[in-house]
């Protein structure tokens, strides 16, 4: 005898505005299609396709043979925060006090951890629109409003200042503060420094805080990047080992905060993750180490060239790139010429041309129907083998291409 | 010249409604007594004095070579959930669908996730006082209401259906459901199973959930443990990784959820933490073989002789322990006989006698001035030594042990 059916539960009411990963169903298909038989290039996946430099192996190694397995202080190993802030002097020109840094279970603890401790509920946080789906949804998860506004290539697809300020009047208490990514996901394009100095200056004004994503920092091409750390210590800045050091899966960041709520952010990351995982802790030191970061330039050098191939090559099928990426590894096309729904035209480009992009609809509501996002953290010649077949593809399309 | 001091940052006000863990002066204070040179035993953290069995280490060694150090779908590897759900069956005997399986970076992301699916702000949420700490604070985190309700020796230091039906009426309903947690930190001691099916549904009757930490389950000594998962598929269960299985830094654990739910928790897990770590993961498959598990049983039964051993030493001492710990590694003991100041107590006890012991004010507002927490996730010499040590201290302290 089966038991009766449970009713269902009530779900607390943010679960509603919180939306599922669309470009999931897109990568099922694609996994079906390859069991298919199917060759498919996947420029869909915000991965590198490296992994960790050989030394950071070796210090993990080392970690499991003494046992340091153990819970870590929440606020991360001594040793790390001071790497971290070190590596901040270093490749980002500015002092940091270790003991701003948090380190956390990637970027995706660091941006809950500050939306916990900044985000009242109702209170309204404004971001790009598009922007990483994931920002939006931290801000719902803590009851705030994510407040998106609309960006193009005018403003290399990011906020400023004047934008903002017609959004966020003087004295408007509704408004808590701005979270920010440079470079960005999905667009690859930075802030100015000086436009980021006055984004910062304004929030100061109006009394609220800036938050800068800042995870695509050292994929930055073409100039030495800067980091919003250097815009005053209220500044609260992540940071991650998936990206530039290629540890996606070990899941580690850091959050630098002010030196005034470093308490406040302990006691959060104590009841909110105890720790942060501590191998993953040991193996990062090594990330620092001289032939390490060594390796990680090289890789840098190699997503720069991939860039410097796949931006003409995509604009020469007639994509529109109107602001060169300069930085993390996607490029925000505009199909417009091809299609005017993203979405269709991308599951036709998986299933007749065997290559995966993006279509705009997760990372916003701003035109997305005529955007597709294209990662190039896969290898040239992958690349090329992608062009070959968009170039066929759009040419027995009927000559869209020809148009643009 | 200094840049000028930038404001403090408003927090959100939750933040001032959760605390920091009160026990990290306690043993920053023992630290530096090691420092100095000083020995010290430490029976304050929930830590076990074991690491990861052999086949883990195995295992993570060949996911390093196999470079399996990228992102997981959000739910956790496919194999890892069916592996946990035969756990359950194997363990817990009763049959649990591996889809309703999501891994999480520890218990405490499991928590994390049960509540911000669940609990709007301003729902009430009962839990027994004591309890963890994070537990409260896991509701608080999104507004929630954590309402702690007393419980003592008469209920084995656990909520039953009679003291919850009377803070939670029929109608009622500001109250959202039960946060429950058996074996309990910190009082070792269990929820029998038929008052737990009480429990269960009496929130289901109200319309509640019911969200059962196991956490510390298969550490139950005496009788076969049963989980919460067979008493209905709506009944969300929480799992971990670092206690039986010994991976306390690894941060891997799970949540069991009702089947109409895992999509939701699904879009959850995917916005907040991307994956739980890829290696952890890929290790802790072999938790489950034959080898690991007989390790992991025998040093399940350590920690039964070490609870033999020390509870009637204690006893003997003079601390009460009105109700024998059937689970986890923790005695709570009442210290009255001694101390109605449980924290100055502890110091004490620390500073003369080198014994580190929790005191109760971490855990809850009922009687913390009474209580110490008392780990032996330490090893039998230890424990030896910490009853000589006490022995001693407290007969010169003035003769307390001979009253009790």
């Amino acid at each position: 005898m089966n038991a009766p059916p449970t009713p269902r539960l009530r779900l607390a009411q943010r679960t509603a505005r919180i939306e599922p990963f669309r470009v999931m169903e897109l990568v099922k298909r694609a996994r079906e299609l390859e069991r298919a038989g199917r060759s498919i290039i996947h420029l869909s996946i915000g991965e590198p396709d490296f992994t960790a430099a050989p030394p950071v192996l070796q210090a993990l190694q080392r970690a499991v043979d003494a046992g340091a397995t153990g819970y870590t202080a929440a606020l991360g190993l001594q040793p790390l925060r001071e790497a971290i802030a070190r590596h901040c002097g270093e490749s980002h020109d500015v002092e940091l006090d270790p003991a701003r840094v948090v380190v956390t279970a990637g970027a995706s603890a660091a941006l809950l951890l500050a939306c916990c401790a900044l985000v009242d509920p109702g209170a309204q946080v404004l971001m790009a629109d598009p922007c990483y789906p994931c920002n939006r949804h931290f801000v719902s998860a803590f009851d705030g409003v994510p407040v998106t506004i609309p960006v193009g290539p005018e403003s290399r697809y990011q906020l400023d200042a004047a934008t903002v300020a017609a959004h966020w009047r003087a004295g408007d208490d509704r408004v808590r503060g701005l979270l920010l990514a440079t470079p960005s996901n999905p667009t690859g394009t930075s802030i100015e420094f000086d436009e980021l100095r006055r984004l910062v200056e304004l929030a100061r004004e109006r009394g609220g805080f800036s938050l800068v994503d800042e995870i695509y920092l050292d994929l930055s091409y073409g100039q030495r990047p800067r980091s919003a750390v250097a815009l005053g210590d209220d500044v609260l800045v992540a940071g991650s080992f998936s990206k530039f050091f290629h540890m996606t899966g070990w899941r580690l960041g850091w959050l630098v905060v002010p030196p005034d709520l470093v308490d406040s952010f302990e006691k959060l990351a104590q009841n909110l993750f105890i720790c942060p995982s501590a191998l993953a802790q040991h193996a990062a030191l090594a990330c620092f180490e001289p032939e390490a970061m060594a390796t990680y330039r090289e890789r840098r050098d190699e997503f720069q060239a991939r860039r410097d191939y796949i931006v003409p090559a995509m604009r020469e099928l007639g994509f529109g790139i109107p602001v060169e990426p300069d930085g993390a590894f996607y490029v925000y096309l505009d199909c417009s010429a091809f299609s005017n729904d993203s979405a269709a035209f991308a599951a036709q480009m998986l299933d007749q041309a065997g290559v995966a992009l993006v279509p705009g609809m997760d990372f916003g509501h701003h035109h997305p129907e005529r955007h597709l996002r294209l990662s190039y953290a896969t290898g040239l010649p992958e690349l090329h083998e992608a062009v070959r077949r968009l170039r066929t593809w759009l040419a027995e399309r009927g000559g869209a291409a020809a148009q643009a």
